[in-house]
């Protein structure tokens, strides 16, 4: 395996390097993100939090369709903007409770596809769309969907908690095929019943409620390194990441592999006490999973394989989305 | 004064039309808006609702911002996004806890213009955002913004409880003036403390506690009469409404008037003993308001003016948005 070429070919991956704008938006937020003086944690993560008190914490994510998947596959962006934003809350270890949307379109042809795509998708995770609005006379198609849901004050999973000497666990549905025309989708949801699917999100907040991880996150667009990376920048820490130990379909090619979105992927940082219980859960609801790496003081990620080793990120210099993650003075 | 012709005048206004689209996009999700058995209160008012249990509801809604608006005005649309969506909380009764937002645009100017409004709406308004997207590479401007809040069950103000013989309050702050560019948004806001905004805004949730209401929404981009149309249609029936009650500056014609977005301004339907403390409440955060007409059997709206006396729909044939209300088997 040349690991040097899969590491350069990841370095430049689109997926990971279209997140270094992030900042630009988000730093003139940074002032007010806690102004009514109940956010548990701003930006940075994969869903928002708002202690609501009970000791219960709101979660909020949003997510864009891209315009490209808009076109070639309307369905599927439909189907995906439920699939992207049930997994922000899943990360977080959240019960999702609904969805709203900002569908723009005149074409309605695609704009019955896009439909479709959600409805299935509700039914698929039984997450409810319950309002929203629609633009019917913009020159262009856009669906942008939101998500809320609800976590335990106490149980929620952050991408900031990783420490020193966790265990990294790669878990990933190896179950599933690209998508005939986005190839970077591994589409694991669509041939899989509600059933499973649902209990793939909920063993995310059974995870949550029995403290078992310290920190995870879903992988998403950067693809499983670009994730890993993401966690520890919001860690503010370092890892091994042994590519042999990634869970991986072996029809698909290392270096594709690693820039994929799974339908059901996560990367978690655990305790190595809670390692077996974890991978136990997990793979109970047909997430294969593995411990492929640790937690290092060294802020960088490395990515070795045998008796090789390459440096992907080093965030001493380097930055993904360059946010530190925004934690209010709420927090314990 | 014509009454014919303002009337004539509302019934083509593209602020009403323009919602009749908003069916062909929802009744596709008819079957599925109650999927996980939570959903209070679906597709037709200003906010959804969830039951989250402990008594209490979520409210989720979404606002994108016409196009118009970004590229005459990013800053305003900006401004207006996190207004629009505050609104929709207030009319329900609710607390916004939290906004996320999706915004595509590839000109940085245009994108910083936009987060500067936003940040002075959330100052303003004192709700945090929290979280969102960003795309950074479209060949168009969009923002989009969800927001959630809180409401105890017993408390919801929704736009289907207006009963026969309730009184019509039209209430508006009177204190603004008409955007430079805009001139159908009545700005109210702007050249105010952020203090007697939010207090405007929680008044509301007074008004919901002490359950003096029996129906509201807040006046959008329908206008006065198009906001009073759209909750008997989601109220199933009809009114009389008298011009010469409805709270105005008597700087703008009434024809220009009927059709203004305020920034603060909701139309409420009140049991008669209630009507003093409701207008009083109203009043004491600078919001006019008066009883300018009642709830009827006959599905149509009137408008009168002194002996002068129009319908303006008659539900029996017309539809604004032509969404029966989606109450829940949850639902008291």
């Amino acid at each position: 395996m040349d690991l040097k070429a899969i590491v350069n070919s990841i370095k430049s991956f689109e997926g990971i390097t279209r997140k270094n704008l992030i900042t630009d938006v988000t730093t003139v937020l940074n002032d007010t993100y806690n102004i009514a003086g109940r956010t548990f944690l701003g930006f940075g993560d994969d869903a928002s939090a708002i202690d609501i008190g009970n000791g219960n914490l709101l979660l909020m994510a949003a997510d864009g369709m891209w315009g490209k998947l808009m076109e070639a596959d309307p369905w599927w962006a439909g189907y995906c903007s439920v699939l992207v934003n049930v997994n922000d809350i899943a990360a977080m270890g959240g019960i999702p409770m609904g969805m709203t949307n900002v569908l723009s379109t005149r074409d309605m042809g695609i704009c019955n596809e896009i439909m479709k795509g959600i409805t299935a998708g509700v039914k698929k995770f039984g997450v409810p769309m319950v309002g929203g609005h629609f633009h019917p006379d913009t020159p262009y198609n856009a669906l942008d969907v939101s998500i809320t849901g609800i976590i335990g004050r106490e149980d929620v999973i952050t991408s900031c908690g990783a420490e020193i000497g966790d265990k990294l666990i790669v878990a990933i549905d190896l179950d599933g095929q690209k998508h005939p025309k986005f190839p970077l989708n591994w589409d694991t949801t669509t041939s899989k019943t509600p059933q499973l699917v649902q209990a793939q999100i909920m063993v995310m907040n059974e995870l949550a409620r029995k403290h078992l991880v310290t920190a995870g996150k879903d992988i998403s667009n950067p693809g499983t390194v670009g994730t890993v990376g993401m966690l520890l920048e919001a860690s503010g820490a370092g890892a091994t990441l042994e590519i042999n130990r990634i869970p991986r379909n072996e029809t698909v090619e290392w270096e594709e592999w690693l820039k994929l979105y799974p339908g059901s992927g996560f990367v978690l940082t655990v305790k190595e006490e809670n390692v077996n219980e974890c991978i136990k859960l997990l793979e109970s609801v047909n997430i294969t999973s593995n411990v492929a790496g640790e937690i290092i003081e060294d802020k960088k990620l490395y990515l070795t394989c045998d008796d090789q080793k390459e440096v992907v990120f080093d965030f001493n210099v380097d930055k993904i989305m360059g946010i530190k993650e925004k934690k209010s003075e709420n927090r314990s």
